[in-house]
Parts: structure tokens; sequence; C-alpha cells
């Protein structure tokens, strides 16, 4: 049980607050045993409707630099809120002959794939198996959003990132290259154009597979600006054009969204023309001890972009059941924090436990929806972990992070210093260059039919499975 | 399933393998439905046997890497075979007064405490409550292993630091710096000799404690070394002769702890001066892309050290019902993996993979004791999370990690980059300066009766109650 005391006035550098921190009473935990309450939350498979949450980069790390930033030392979050926990390894494969030899560090894209199709492949490649070289195109490989259609559920697709970019792109699109996003990126690809007798760019192929519900950014990829299409039907033409021939209502606003209904399904959502813009924003880490200790600005994103809860909101409302006419064969969801690991390549703090608290309140939505709907399963995790890390706020001298470092104020007004070590020029002082992924093992959460399957250490690629709402893998 | 596959002959450096590496089937998972297998594993508590294993320092990465290192990408380890998973936050309590105020990034004492005792405390108590200045002793704390003993269960004390050191100290004293671990180190604690009326170092309370087994390093704080005890039972002694006085037996190499039977306890085993050999060596890490890639020296320990597991061996076999008359209460055991936190603080790479691995190696044998008696709780977890990260291999130029790097050639024969980035000097070339620990939440395992209360994330101090085997907490 938790036990609410108030804490003294403390002042850090020019700020006195009074907070409020959550203290657990001495004795620990709820002194009971919870045997009963896991029993209670074991459900088999398998679910009807499954809502995926992927926070890209969301290590460890990140995830409690954020729990002890907006809601103190001693606060939970919405994702603390799924009984069951574990861990996945992620690793990736090289460009090679079969048998593969390993990556311990991937990137989001072969993790991807992991996770929607159940087979390893090698960094950048989106849904297509592994293969000699990047340029080699690899087999394309069925998704759990392809799966789920077959199956003759709804589908819905959401990020803040461009819904190009790897990790929607991975449920979708098959190509060889992640680059290759919008018609003008296929350079990268030339034997993957619709001319060529390809699927085409990955925003071709994310209107071509006809998802019910796809919102995000990247607007860029899909109008004039991101070229004509070249070959098949739509030769010529934009993506957004080639939407509209195939049915799609395209929205734009914040508005517009909240305005659509079922009848205007399928929804192209696109309210940027790149990233979205983050929750919020701080400066950049510094070298050594870092930025003086700070707040984070909390109101960055502009009114006429939804936030990632309200497009969790829409998503669900549209893929409902209720919304539509004809069989109810449930739903599968895709809801991607995709700045989180921007953000942490940035070295930018705010920024980076902005997106994670904004991810972690679309979490809260599934879980309101999933209370009158329990037979829907709800998995949280990450795609690898990443660079930032907590320390000691008072570290001097030689005890200096070798890396760049931030110094925010907590909800529990005390400092936490997060650093960025994996990448730096040499020569202080200088602006961080892009910070690397690292490849420890990624949290997983789980609630509902089949939750169980994520327990112990799994694998990336289990996850196929367990997304199609029957699957169990043994430790 | 895992299917065994051969993979090509790899060259890396001059090392030239043939490899196996376990890769998950295409499908991934098992295809089948996990929640009949964990109903199966959910047992209320209260557990009659309690074993408890702390890997300090041992976070998400540091886990990782020792896998990857010692059995592959797809490999799997002992702790992968306890089937309730989770997370726990560590912070600990500034000085202060009442309420106190956070610090997120605790050192071992202050997380031995919490877990040993229930309550937060602030950095370097032992066993004892917070108070406003690390010189003002705070309130004694009542122990899991104190308790264990009110209930008349046999108790044990395993490490491969000194027996003294922070982790196990927290079990049997009670002392407000963990700095004051034998006779002649009181000078931080004046007030707490036994002359003083205290209850003397931590050296003393052990022995003191009556705990049947104890096994580590450290004879340098009851030997002579040590110095004289001042006041009490035992003034002008040596604590090894308070020991045998209180009728330990004393036992200094694996030979001889070997030797020993039920008929020889309580057991001061103390197998060396200070800290126990590292099971491994190698190079201490580098600047920028680090030592070239190479494998770790795995002979290091001398044969007259007895491994963790031996040591963890030993004292099941002592604790275990069947050695001992009268009435069968059941025991409580702690075994702490050391030397993982002291070789990350160290930036060594190897000396920090074998000691995570023969951590895991103890672990191994308590699962196989476990198998015979159900009756058994196994909770594993760390105290705090630490610096290593497992980086790109080819990251070069400005890509370069700011830290310091070593370069493992792994089981499956490929470079697996392990960075240390939390402090450094501020001219290369530099040796790297002790490494800090970092506040991420740290991973934690269960199996046996009451090891569902683990799910979620809970916090430290919740653990007192689990390792009481009846514990409970609610996320």
């Amino acid at each position: 049980m938790l036990q609410r005391k108030r804490l003294a006035l403390g002042a850090v550098g020019s700020c006195v607050v009074a907070v409020l921190v959550a203290v657990p009473l001495a004795t620990g935990g709820q002194g009971r045993d919870a045997t009963d309450q896991i029993r209670s939350e074991l459900k088999g498979g398998p679910a009807k409707n499954v809502i995926f949450f992927l926070g890209d980069g969301m290590g460890t790390q990140e995830i409690t630099a954020a729990r002890y930033y907006q809601y103190g030392a001693a606060g939970r979050m919405n994702v603390d809120r799924l009984p069951f926990t574990g861990f996945q390894t992620t690793w990736s494969l090289k460009p090679g002959t079969a048998p593969y030899l390993p990556d311990y560090d991937p990137d989001s894209a072969s993790t991807g794939t992991m996770w929607a199709t159940g087979q390893k492949t090698i960094d950048e490649r989106i849904s297509q198996g592994a293969s000699a070289a990047l340029e080699t195109p690899g087999a394309n490989l069925k998704t759990v959003l392809e799966a789920a259609q077959k199956r003759g559920k709804r589908t819905g697709n959401v990020s803040t990132a461009e819904i190009t970019d790897a990790t929607p792109a991975v449920l979708d699109s098959h190509v060889s290259q992640r680059g290759c996003q919008g018609p003008k990126d296929m350079t990268l690809c030339p034997t993957e154009t619709k001319a060529a007798g390809g699927l085409g760019s990955i925003a071709e192929q994310t209107v071509d597979h006809k998802v019910d519900v796809v919102l995000g950014g990247g607007q860029g990829r899909f109008n004039a600006a991101g070229g004509p299409i070249a070959g098949g039907p739509d030769n010529g033409k934009t993506v957004e054009q080639s939407a509209a021939r195939q049915g799609y209502t395209e929205v734009n606003t914040a508005a517009d969204l909240d305005a659509i209904t079922p009848k205007g399904l399928p929804v192209l959502g696109l309210f940027t023309a790149g990233n979205m813009t983050t929750e919020w924003t701080g400066p950049v880490a510094t070298r050594g001890d870092g930025v003086a200790p700070h707040k984070c600005t909390t109101t960055n994103r502009p009114a006429n972009e939804p936030s990632l809860s309200a497009m969790t909101k829409k998503a669900i409302q549209l893929l409902d059941a209720k919304s539509w006419k004809g069989k109810d064969n449930g739903f599968f969801l895709q809801v991607e924090g995709a700045s989180i690991d921007k953000q942490d390549h940035a070295a930018n703090a705010c920024g980076q436990l902005g997106e994670t608290v904004a991810f972690d309140d679309a979490i809260g939505v599934a879980l309101d929806y999933q209370r009158s709907h329990p037979d829907t399963l709800i998995v949280v995790t990450a795609d690898h972990s990443h660079t930032s890390q907590i320390v000691a706020e008072d570290s001097t001298g030689t005890g200096n992070p070798t890396g760049y470092s931030d110094n925010l104020i907590t909800k529990d007004n005390q400092v936490q210093r997060i650093t960025y070590g994996t990448a730096g020029g040499a020569t202080p002082p200088d602006a961080p260059p892009s910070q690397q992924h690292t490849g420890a093992v990624v949290p997983i959460w789980g609630k509902g039919p089949g939750a169980a399957a994520i327990l112990g250490t799994t694998d990336h690629t289990d996850l196929f499975k367990v997304l199609q709402g029957n699957a169990g893998y043994h430790w």
C-alpha cells in the first residue's frame, strides 16, 4: 500500500516547489499473498482484440527516468497496471548466407520485422528475410497485421513518427531498405518499384494494404513532395491521390480526426510533413556535469496535431465492433511511441521523457477500453534498449560522466541526472552526435487473454504468435 | 522451440572457431498457450525455505552481455528457468529529516537495507533507518534473517565479496556506515563499538548473530589484521577468536569447506583476506573503439577458493533439514554475486561477465535443489543497475563511444562491444576511474510458493515480505 506523505519544501536551483511523494509503507508491499490476484488475471487465448504498444528505444533506463520525473520516486505509471512482465532479447542478423550470424545491437527495422513476422532479419529491412547484402531484397514475410486481415479483423497502425518509418512500416510493407519510404525515395530499392514489378514504396504499400485506420506523421511521403508513383494503376499520381482512389478519407488536423466517423473508413490521418512534434522540449545535453537543473517545457505540441492518446482513443473507437456493420471479428491495433528513440538519439532528455509519458498516457486509454472489453490482449514493449542512463546527481571531478548530461527537476523536486554516453565527438565542448541503440533485453508487459506468454525471457520473434492472440512461449 | 543449427566457420581477429548457435524457429515461440504452464507454477505462500540471490549491479545490460558472451544470442541461462519476472525500483533516501527526499541512484548498503528490512534508508547505511547525517546512527531495523531465526529457521549468508561488505552485512548487522567492517575500522562509527555500548563492527555482529553458515571473503577483518575487539566479552580478542568462543568452526579452503559436516555448524568460511578472486580476467576497457577483440581468460580463481556454486551447494546441504536433529522449520539463505558490480566499476568486461556467469551457475544449484524441494522459494534480483552497455561493434569516427570499451568474442564467434561511459578522466588516453551505479529498475525473477508477488513493477522494500515467504505486492 502506498501512503501519501507531504514532503518538506525543497529548493533546487532557483525553483521552490511544494511536492507530494508517495512513500511505500515501512513493511513493504501489501503484506498478503498475490497468488490469487495473479490467478484471476491468468486467461488463456485467443484474444478477440489485440492492442500492441511499441515504445521505440524504451529500455529500463528510459521507463524509469520518465517515471521518476513525472510521477516521483514512488510513483506508478499506467504500464504498471499490466500484471504480467518479462524481458525480450532483440538481436538481429548480419547480412550473409544461412545460417546467419547474430548482430547484438539491432535497429527498429529488423526488430520490427521480428515482432511483426516472427522471423529474424538484417538491420534496415522491412518485413523481408535476410540476404547477402542490404541491396539484395529478401523474401517477403507474412505480417501479424496481414494475418489479422485474413481472419477478418479490422486493423489500425498509429505512430508519432512518419507513418512510413520503420516500426509502422513492418506491419503493412515489405521492402529491402527502410529508407524507401515514398515514391521519390526508391533509388535505394530500384527493383522494388511498381514499374519494376515490385510492391512500391512504404507509403504506397500502406494505402494498398487497406489498413482501416492509419494515423501519424509523414504527409511529405504521400503528397507532391513525396514524388509521383512510378508504375501500377496510380502511375504518375501522388500516394494521397492513390489513397483517395482506393476509398481512403484523409484527415490532416486533430479537429478533423475528431470529427471522423466509421463511415469515413478507411482513414488516412497525416498530421505533419515529417515526424510529429514532441510533447515536451528542453535543452540538448552538454558535456560533463551537464545542463543546470531545470524543468521541461510540456506544451510543445501544437493543438492542430493530435496527441498519441487522442489517436489511440480514436483508433479504438473506429475499430471497435460497435462502429461496424457485419461480422464482428475483433481488431488488431499497433501504437508506436516513436520519438522516445529519436530524442534519445538526440541526447534530449525532456523530449525523450515527454514522449515516454505520452506513450504511457496512450496505454491508459487502452486499459480503460479493456476494462469493459476483457477479451482484449494488451502488450507493451520496446524494440531495443538505448543510451540514456540515470546517474548520481552529485558526481564531480573525475567522477564526471564522459558523455553528455542533463539535470531534470522531478516531481519530488529533486535532481535526476540523465547521461548520454554511447557517442561523442573527440574534443569538448561539442554538440552530441546521434547516440546509439544498446543491446540489453527490453522490458515487456501484458494483460488479457494469452498475456502470460510474455513471462520470463523470450525473444522478440515470439511476439508474432503472441500478437495473434493465441501464442505461448515457454522458458 | 529452439532448433540447433550449425553456423559457418567464422573468423574474428586471429581466432577461427566452429560454433553452434540455437536459432528460434521462424514461427517464434512454441505456438501454444502458456497459460496452463504458468497456472501450474502459481503457488501461494508461505514457503518453507527461501533462497535469495543478489547479483550486485546486475541490470538488464549486464545479464544480457553475459548471456550473449557465454551462451550465444539465442542461449538461455539458469535464471531464465524461473517462471515469474518483473522489475523493481531501487531509489534510496537522502540524509535529512522525515519525510525524507529520494536519491534516484542508490548504493548497495541502502538497497540492501531495503530488501533486508522493508524500509528505505540513506546510502552507506547498514540496516539502520535514515537520519540527518551519515555520522548520526539511525534506528536499528529488524532484518529478514533475524525474522527467520526468530521463527526457528536456519540461516545462511554467502558472498564472493568480503562477508562484511554491504550486501551480506545488511542481514546480520546494524551500523551507521558500511565502512565499519572490522574492529579497527570503527573510527567512522565511534559510538557503535562495544566499548561505547554499541553492537560493534560488522564482523563482530556477524559472528554474534550465530548465522549457521557464513561463507565468503574478508578474513582480514576477522584475524589480527582486523584489529582487536574493543569492549564486550571478547575485549582484546580477534573476531576469529570470538567466533571460536561462540562455537564456530572456521574453514579457510575449498577442501576444508567440502569436508565440513553438520556437526561443524555454525561454520565461518573465510577464503581470502579481502574479496574473493574473480572467475575470469581480461583487460580493462580503453577509450573509443576499445580493446581489440578477444576471449576472456576463464581460469583465474585458485583451486583453494571455492566457487560461488560450490559455496551455494554446501550451504544448502548444511541448511537442509536432513542435516539437522530436532524440528525442521526450513531455512533462509542469501547468495551474493558481489563482483559483478565491482568489475563493472573497474570497467573490466571479462571480470564482470565471468562473475555473472558464476552467479547464474549458483542459481542452477538452487534450482536443482528446488526440483525435489518444491516448498522452496527462489528469488533472484539485483540491487541497482550499473554502467556497462552493449553497443554496435562497428561504431567508428564520431560514432565512437565517449567512454571506455572492450570487444569480446562471444560463443557465436561474433564481437560484442561493451562500453563504460558514466565516469572518466578529462584527457584521453587515461585509465577509467570507478564507474557509477545507474538508476534504472532492476530485473527480478522468482519461482516457488509466493513467487508471483514479484510480477509487475514493485519496489526493493517489497522484498522484505516476499523473502519471508508470505508476501504479496499488488501493482
